[in-house]
């Protein structure tokens, strides 16, 4: 079957007036590639039930030609503004009816604050409503339902919620499924690895130019830039290709390269019963919350301190006022010291320290903005400091500061398993 | 003259496959906001021509029923796959020709390289071009150039570089002056009020629902929901009643309304010289990474303690094990105890304790997933107490709990002030 043509389309007056930015679509956009499939267009519309019927009813139109595949978040909620359902029914002709599972889950959070069914607005209940003969998303972390309507020939709206965190497990849970059987795939088969501290396009040049004739045949490549590190995909029919250009790229960066370090470091730290304490300055508890994002997360972090002024540092870490005088608060010896006065409060296995620069003030001739020196005490006693120097505004610094000191502790938990 | 039809179009592939984030529309619809326009529709599109161009003549159809603005960024640059001047002058039947100022300024940019004239590649030449009889929109950031083209009755496309800075620098110097100039704007002001802990309908049901008729009339209102708070924001040419209804609002919900607290708190601490420090749980570091966001937070962030363990409780901040035997990590006298705890350690002026089930596991019936005790000292030497049942997930709870630990120093800031 041909690969559908699809749009993400994002509802909301606060995306096109500028005030909220639209990050859904980016996310569908790359689950989608992950899934094998591109996306033709992105369009964001304000909630206005005219502009988002004229375009639905072009959508429609369009699957006369080609199938369509329609991925629209947001107006499923219960204010006035809210008009993704009445807008799919005037497009569809069909009625609506109220998904009784999402009506006892309201009525149940109703229950929970003392209220009962007959106090539910009938906006709020709308949200538990879907048009006839469609497919139901339910909702596992809100309330509003959302539906895959048919459209055409191989043609589907797929209706989610704008709210990230229930349109994500949405996606993840409910709509891949569907959408696998709906549209059969090829069978791609994809390899991610990651790539510490080195520019997307220094990555082409050097690897992907260089090995685009023996390695890239019959392979789709891409590239995600985040804090600190690339993500690198590759996609193929063929698995052995992809493992050759893995090997290829293990060879060519064998001391930054990683698999996704958030997830093997969670794992590790459970599945080898380790234990880890930080101290943070200019991240100023960054580094903390990503460690604790993860549920079950409480098993390894013992907890931390978070020593932004100098005198924090000497009264909870023991810094030395001779270390902070000599060396200043950014430096080998500060990190190395606060490693060392996390392990003395904490006997954490592993205990990491961040101190740097975020700017935009603050910055020297010898330490600029975006000097950040990081310490890791292992469980051998022996402390590691590096030193960087990231790119960015005061946030990319804050978040390749914390990302490269996770990517650091990776490192080390590798090295125990050789 | 009518308001034109406001279209954003961002160009490239990295948009599409979710690889990059077009903050461009958001910024320039904000830009036009202030200027009193409305964005009827963001689209974006991957870098591929007959995309793009069958776009564009939609958009110049179009300009035979209304007036259209159409603003397009990307595709100026000197790859490939940049396609911006091609299509359009396949839209306009025109020629293009090479801005000579901008020849000279790519020329220098040569020279200062040690090459010439002749070494520059077509492509990368090809970035001073623009098409016959435009209005051009010279760059004073990088080397493409920008333009205006005409393409209906009072209509036009105009081009600009994808690259942020480029793009921001062009439209604020040159475009601006030029839109107010090809159309009339509406007198628009704004207010945004900030409402905690309840629900987007029952704001809409007991406030914009009640006070329609007395005090809606000529003016638009929005809500955006956020983690723990709504933003409401109304908007009028008559700036008096926005005052009314700010008034009502204060007047309805005196005790979950502010404005920006993360701004305020900003502010207030370094104007009045305070200290703050922190003590998280179930936050992990979440609200000292938010209080350290803004450049200027070490005038007031000393520091704080990641209390993720009861072991943590006791060692760092002194809470007694009789207390987290018989109350409970998640209890008033733990959140009590913990403030009291990071003021022996740091003396803040105010310090706040955050301890909390952020789930998914660990719910008990009487403390649920999402029961959070806050603790707040304040420089009076009181404690005060809250605690709260957040909804959503482990990131949302977490979020929810953080701002609304903002949220009651912002209120104790107030407070002083009366």
């Amino acid at each position: 079957m041909e690969s559908p043509y699809i749009v993400i389309i994002a509802t909301g007056s606060e995306i096109t007036a500028g005030r909220s930015l639209d990050t859904n679509s980016s996310w569908m956009a790359n689950q989608l590639f992950e899934l094998g499939w591109k996306v033709k267009k992105f369009i964001a519309l304000p909630d206005n039930p005219e502009l988002i019927l004229s375009e639905l009813q072009n959508l429609k139109e369009l699957t006369k030609t080609k199938p369509v595949l329609a991925l629209m978040t947001g107006g499923l909620g219960p204010t006035e503004d809210d008009y993704t359902l009445e807008t799919v029914l005037k497009l569809s002709g069909k009625k609506s009816y109220s998904v009784e599972k999402a009506k006892i889950r309201l009525t149940r959070v109703y229950e929970s604050r003392g209220k009962q069914y007959s106090d539910i607005l009938p906006t709020v209940l709308r949200q538990t409503h879907v048009p006839e003969d469609c497919k139901i998303l339910d909702n596992n972390v809100g309330i509003a339902v959302g539906f895959v309507e048919p459209i055409g020939a191989n043609s589907y709206l797929v209706c989610m919620p704008g709210v990230p965190s229930e349109m994500k497990e949405m996606f993840t849970r409910r709509l891949t499924p569907e959408l696998k059987r709906l549209y059969p795939r090829e069978n791609l088969v994809q390899k991610t690895k990651w790539l510490w501290n080195i520019g997307e396009s220094l990555y082409q040049k050097d690897f992907v130019e260089k090995n685009r004739e023996n390695l890239f045949s019959d392979v789709e490549w891409g590239v995600t830039a985040n804090r600190g590190y690339i993500k690198c995909i590759f996609q193929s029919n063929d698995s052995e290709r992809l493992e050759r250009i893995v090997n290829e790229l293990e060879k060519q960066y064998p001391k930054i390269i990683s698999d996704d370090v958030f997830s093997f470091v969670h794992e590790e730290l459970i599945s080898k019963q380790l234990t880890i304490a930080v101290g943070e300055s200019c991240t100023g508890g960054l580094l903390g919350k990503k460690l604790t994002d993860l549920p079950g997360s409480s098993s390894y972090f013992l907890g931390g301190f978070l020593t932004y002024s100098n005198e924090m540092k000497e009264s909870l870490l023991g810094v030395s006022h001779e270390i902070l005088s000599q060396f200043g608060a950014v430096s080998m010896e500060t990190a190395s010291s606060m490693a060392n006065g996390i392990f003395e409060k904490t006997k954490a296995d592993y205990c990491i320290s961040i101190t740097g620069i975020a700017g935009p003030d603050g910055g020297t001739d010898t330490k600029p903005v975006g000097t950040v020196w990081i310490g890791l005490k292992t469980p051998d006693g022996s402390v590691q400091t590096h030193s960087y120097i990231f790119p960015g505004n005061r946030e990319g610094i804050r978040e390749n500061a914390s990302n490269t000191a996770l990517f650091l502790l990776y490192q080390s938990l590798k090295q125990r398993n050789i």
